[in-house]
């Protein structure tokens, strides 16, 4: 150990370089113990860790000191009627926010008692947008068009970098001299990302081949990756996703001791004019907590969770009750690849029922978004609700001090 | 532990009262067996924590059924020169996204020869925006006239439900008949979401009295939490972060293997036009990765990254190379309060020498956001140098092929 | 005539300074009969004109060939009930865009019949925003300090530069190197945008001297003129205006043939939610139709109606009918100056007894807004009215089939 | 005269129908001095009309008193070479503005002086979007496949209610229970949106009778007609259109006194950095001054110039001077119907060559397409240049100082 740390300390030793001599778990002591003497804190918790990390050293994090333990909670039963989800599932939930838990459990529970969430996917593609510098804007305009009449050699020679994905078109987004080629796959049960990005590479250069546009970042930012865009949430990036559950009356005051004309006064006035007023791209209450409780407990990217917050929430009155609906039009997941195999998130994700390549490939993927869907829906009904009894409450109590 | 699973079967004991009839460790396996039981799924590896939950289970997770492990990277040296954070500091990165870690640390790399990245707070308050409904446009514009005359007094009125908090003003926002009150604190070391959530609920009071506006929701969405919104970019929602670096030509060239203009050009048509064309709320490379990464090992709440997402990163050219800066309009951190507490994530704060309560108060949450900025601006560095080589890698093939 | 012709072409006189040889009048004819031979179109019609044009070819519009006529309808009688107008207007709309009038006229009728739009104005205050280029981040927070610390010397300084105008505040927002002050002032009767303009050099010399911040441009897009921007949804721009009015279910069956549920669907599903899900920053229906014709009629400036078009438009369910209402968050006018004194403009203005500058000042342009948000409701009224009672329509027909 | 203003104040002979009894002419001149007498102006100048009304009071404009008369200014020549506009044009610019004319005017001699602009258009085809309801997410869903099963069918539908519109695609979008059918059409020369609205209520008739889903409202804002929108930006509306100039080092420095640096750091840190501060959806200086100025001259609906403020321009770098080009994604135009055929319109529409349908159809409006954004080309170049010569003469005027 000391002969490591002097090393590192010398400088002659690199902290990425422990793995190439130690084993994995050697490797994670020694840098965790030296960035405590670097630092002088005491970093045992981290060391206390109880997944293998043999694999995790090579694909999920460089320079590993350890690992942090976020506490999972469950909620549910939630019954879920979707296209590839159709059950009831509990939803493992990472978090550190109080009340989190409660929150979605009550709106499980409304859900379930309601009959189940209906859940549909509407889109599903990953999408990369490699951008490329032209002369003139005639030259973009020439690239485009060159682009639109080859896009069937396109596909086939991007679907050569992949044995699961499928291109599924390239709309092409011109400023000036900057054309943005938004490329989106079929990427099955992988989030996708890589794939796509090895994809749009392989179209990089057959674009630059023949026209001689230049490329200039295989992101170009209107792909659009973890950054708040209207174009994913109009031409959706991942899955887009809708559901939805009735309330009956009874129900509504049942569960959330409300009205459903004050579930959907509260969902009017926050999530749609409150949301328009603040210049948003969210409409919602809470969806970004739901799926950043489900992403982290199941391996997800938790930067994804910026897409996520683009949902949209809608109360309608009906006849005797509300109908009450979340649309996510940006739902990156995978059930294989990034954190998914890792021990605590596996199980996360069987859980679900989901973990893994599904029969067939892209339906544990999609059972996977629908759950999410129906999670983010509970959160919902259960945030509005609160929202909306305690206005009520507040109500009362202002009657009963007159 | 029959006994329990079968009341559990049964419906008679409810799974969040486990914690009533045992300690907290024997109510998470409980909980966690029955979890396996109805979903057939192995959740050993959820049970192998080794963090304390006495208060865990109280205060950051109901339904606990045990803990995922995230794995934990370390980036670093990083050189700040903060009003709050001044040094050199080992970023303690919590992700499963391999790359990510090696990513930021080149970028730290580069940042630290070039003499450490310059970082200011330009504002700092938390905010929540309660929504009421008035009668007509006329009560509304009545209502929002009353704030603004009776501001010192909300303002003596709000402080008095906290000890820390300071109010530091209300920007009234109106949409027909609804009025939100963005109200906004100086919440020191806190996140202060429930801080201020408390505050408004005071300040709701005491303005429906007065005025006879009818609160409709504590949070407006006006607010704007975990949806991405112009009104944080533009007023700021936690902490307004600066952060820059200058590179000279030849550190361009030496750790990115590209040049000033490549850097320059990457940064102007992905993040500034792409992102424009994209009808994006955020002009950045990377950021959500990075703060997702800091936020999760330092028990900070993960939904925040959407508002960290709306980062604008800069690429000036200057004599003799370039200078770099992000722009964080809501960065919004704690190092008391939420997640902070669990042995993992304090230990991940101590390792940057800001967790709990600052001396004075608010100086280590101001210390931890300036070190994420810098965190950010190492990521943004990495990543448009890596897509600026690769852009002149295959200008270089290009050339080879001729 | 030949004489001027021939020198124009041959390049020995320019167009522009035609006016210098000759009266307005003549100048106008030689130009236009000189492109008239240079294009081969007949122009004849453009020459006809009845204003008086010596002080428009200085003021109004270089290089003049003639004016273009655009037919004014009227709709009203319109009741308002506002802080400055108050009583019952005829509204001239300028436009070329069959049913824009009547459908206008509807909604006031219906308006007046309910008792008149209340109409109160929430902010007022033109903005420019100069862009300064720092040297780093730091330099950047510095000015902003700066500038805070010594906000009542700007104000003198620019208050110096006009007889009416007065300085309301400085908004900083910085983006990296770039620092943005956004200047606001109370522009009384004038829209506004030259004198703040001329405030605005002036503190950005001072600005300059004082922290060694050096000018980029005198508007760097944060004022935001005439680009739909969130900004000036937030903070105004201009005159933020609210209008409504309650309708009676009877009144909204009668003038409109549908109900007030309809009414109220319709609004949502299409303002408000429609928007939400266009990446939109208007929820309205028509706003921009009436902006722009009673801004060509009055002599405003017409790419001001982009602001305008960030209008919300909300429809309350209320007991015994609706409340419908607009919210303009950036309505640019001036009684005084721009096309305002032109001929036709004036009396358009007088039409409406607003024009030149009112008493107290700021008074009349004041009375404008006010006059224009409610017609702007009285063709939101009208619209969403057609469309709901299209939709009835539908229905019935669709049961007839049956 | 004074027996109808008798009957109309009595009220026994309604505004609107005096084109019933009298000539338009006669109704144009009662009607005025109705409103004279009713609002104690006067309107003489109103009425001193030179264009033909007989096709205007049935056609463009209700309850007609008379025209406004805006006047027209032209810039240029402007040399323009797209695929449909192709010379050199003289633009007429209906403004009131004074200094709008002069700085179009020296960015047309800058254009044409380097060699003429080129400009192409990616898209063309206007756009409706009818708003369905549905009874819930499944039905929605359900929907949205039937439409895309059914779009051959549609089309052909919608294609037997024009003689010359052709329908592009469906583009459905889902928030909840509401479904919008997004349905573009080539509308050849017409601007289009009665075209595509007549089509859109056919289909609409015919999803109802298949699938069920219920018809709310004919347009449901993701059209999106008037409003800021960034689906039109991503999606295109009316024309996208992209022109483009190369200047020389030794042409921005006579033309606009500055330099290719400035040129390019003003527009950085205005139109790219400044407005994505403001949190704008248009990243341009002055796009909107323009395309008012001709859209009032030629008659076209000037609510639109809303979506022409989405343009967004670039500036780049080049070896030996700059590429400067602007992106129109939205440009709505028509050289039939609509306003284009009143005898002032008609005129500047002549001036341009592009009056009337053109041969084939579809080419005139699209010359016209050209011409504009060859215009706000010019406009942009202007404007950067005069802030960028502001700048250095600041500049050199501080350093005169020293």
């Amino acid at each position: 150990m000391q002969d490591y740390l002097g090393r590192l300390k010398k400088g002659t030793l690199k902290l990425y370089a422990l793995e190439q001599e130690l084993t994995p778990d050697e490797a994670v002591k020694v840098r965790r113990t030296f960035i405590e003497e670097e630092t002088g804190a005491d970093l045992a918790p981290l060391g206390k860790y109880a997944i293998g990390i043999e694999r995790v050293v090579k694909r999920n994090c460089e320079n590993m000191i350890g690992t942090v333990q976020v506490p999972v909670g469950v909620a549910g039963p939630l019954a879920v009627a979707g296209e590839y989800a159709s059950g009831s599932y509990y939803l493992p939930l990472a978090t550190t926010e109080g009340a989190l838990v409660a929150s979605v459990n009550r709106g499980c529970s409304a859900i379930t008692r309601a009959g189940g969430a209906s859940v549909r996917i509407l889109r599903d593609g990953m999408t990369r947008a490699p951008v490329f510098s032209c002369r003139d804007v005639v030259h973009a305009a020439d690239t485009v068009r060159w682009v639109s009449e080859h896009t069937d050699d396109l596909k086939r020679a991007a679907e050569e970098t992949t044995r699961h994905g499928r291109m599924l078109g390239i709309e092409p987004i011109v400023a000036g001299t900057s054309v943005y080629l938004r490329i989106a796959f079929d990427t099955k049960d992988a989030m996708g990302m890589n794939m796509v990005t090895i994809a749009s590479e392989r179209i990089a250069v057959l674009v630059e081949e023949a026209t001689g546009a230049r490329p200039v970042a295989l992101s170009g930012n209107v792909c659009t990756d973890k950054k708040p865009a209207a174009i994913n949430s109009i031409l959706g990036r991942g899955k887009t996703v809708v559901a939805g559950i009735g309330l009956s009356d009874d129900q509504v005051r049942e569960i959330f001791k409300t009205d459903a004309a004050t579930l959907a006064e509260v969902n009017t006035r926050k999530n749609l004019i409150g949301s328009a007023r603040a210049g948003a791209l969210g409409f919602n209450a809470q969806a970004a907590n739901i799926i950043a409780a489900i992403y982290i407990a199941c391996g997800q990217d938790p930067a994804h969770v910026v897409e996520g917050s683009s949902c949209i929430t809608t109360v309608d009155p009906v006849p005797g009750g509300v109908y009450v609906a979340v649309t996510l039009p940006a739902l990156q997941v995978g059930t294989v690849g990034g954190g998914t195999g890792i021990d605590t998130q596996a199980a996360c994700l069987a859980m679900l029922g989901v973990g893994g390549g599904g029969t067939p490939p892209g339906s544990n993927s999609r059972a996977f978004a629908e759950i999410i869907a129906a999670g983010v829906l509970a959160g919902e009904l259960s945030l509005l609700g609160a929202l909306g009894a305690g206005h009520l409450a507040r109500a009362h109590a202002t009657l009963g001090r007159g």
